[in-house]
């Protein structure tokens, strides 16, 4: 039986998603507990597999199991198993074509960034910093050169093994909520650093450094070296991807609201 | 020369407040950044002492300095010294009566509550978390009981060094955001561990153990045995103080919005 997961997690707890010799990444994490209600080990696939400090509001993942469980053991079972820094929100018994890599059609992130002179103390390990304000009209002018399907080279690491450096960014907004920004990106699928690398060009056009369609130069080039540094992990969330709706799945997208404090 | 500073900081990198022999207190952070910058040994006085795991984004503290630096020196410079846990949020020099304990003429807390049956992977050092929903209709009934003047033994731990347990509860709100509820509570002064004893017994109504009337009681009981056990330290946040005008302080009290992910 082909079993689909949502999980959450803070990604500084870990050293990324995947698989480690060390055993620190979560899906070695989540592997242990899982086998330990399967009773036999457990191959995980993830829909997204996020860096070293990157975090998930709603990663999804599938595995395979002999063992017949109720979905509550796959949710409080496995919970029970787990460090504090990852949780199970839901599973869900899938077709067996289900795959949580390759049958996901869309994949969301969003970037917090935290823009004031002090550094962040309270959710340090949670946000993104700047310490100047930005100019969102310029930065929201500028993301408008990004939406759509392009040869993203510019915003790809070295070490990226994707296929091909052409992805379609279906949403790219900025949003302001006193001294937070938060971008919001979806595409299809997206290169190694893509996003970080975006974030990077993005605060460059908006500090005034360069203009809004500098942008599209930077795609043109196809070089990454080009481009600025790529942005901190920090700030960063994998919050879901889409799925036929055929699979009937628990929602796959999950935007944290978090309250005023 | 006297110094009145805000600090923001994350609760659980710190073994409370107060300083400690083992030097883990921020109160022991802030004094080795503060000693490194004016170049002489700083004692440090705050606001409101909170237990380990309780977060604050606007505590306010005094020190007393011979030297003579600029604003930004108590804010970036302190900062450069300070562990990513904790952070000064603004410096200003102040009248030598100032007092950040014995001036403060109220205090401000907030306690934010995740409702759901999964605990929190994503930020749980940040929230508190109780695996069911609860009657916000009857948790807010009960409140308007506890508010006002009141003798609050019955939700004041043992160690309390408090002179009187007569304290007034100016304020003690209840707002829902999706599975969040946040707690604010405002008061001349707590009592130790009041506040996490005041949302322990509101959880209690919420989950329909008591009637709202219950906490009536329980205040006039004035006894501790009586209340249920003290609730999580993790979504406990002192959020500032009151101090007279004529101190011309920036902001001294400050809610965190944080947006949605």
């Amino acid at each position: 039986m082909r079993v689909a997961l949502a999980l959450e997690y803070a990604g500084h707890a870990f050293c990324g998603f995947q698989s480690q010799v060390a055993g620190c990444g979560v899906q070695d994490t989540l592997a242990r507990a899982l086998a330990k209600v399967a009773d036999h080990p457990v191959r995980i696939v993830a829909a997204g597999r996020t860096d070293a400090c990157v975090h998930a509001s709603s990663q999804i993942v599938h595995f395979d199991t002999e063992a017949a469980r109720p979905e509550t053991a796959w949710v409080r079972g496995v919970n029970a198993h787990l460090p504090s820094a990852v949780s199970v929100l839901w599973a869900s018994p899938v077709a067996e074509d289900f795959h949580a890599r390759f049958a996901a059609t869309a994949r969301h992130y969003s970037y917090l960034l935290l823009t004031r002179p002090q550094r962040p103390g309270l959710f340090a390990p949670y946000v993104g910093w700047y310490h100047a304000p930005l100019d969102i009209g310029a930065m929201r002018e500028g993301a408008r050169h990004l939406a759509g399907t392009h040869d993203f080279s510019s915003f790809r690491a070295a070490e990226c093994q994707a296929k091909s450096p052409v992805k379609t960014l279906t949403r790219v907004t900025i949003e302001q909520q006193q001294a937070y920004l938060r971008f919001e990106f979806s595409a299809d699928a997206f290169l190694h650093h893509m996003i970080r690398n975006l974030v990077g060009a993005l605060v460059a056009v908006g500090m005034g450094k360069y203009p809004p369609s500098w942008l599209a130069v930077l795609l043109a080039a196809r070089d990454r070296t080009r481009a600025p540094a790529t942005f901190a992990a920090a700030g960063l969330y994998f919050v879901g991807a889409d799925y036929d709706p055929r699979f009937a799945l628990p929602p796959t997208v999950r935007r944290v609201p978090l309250p005023a404090v």
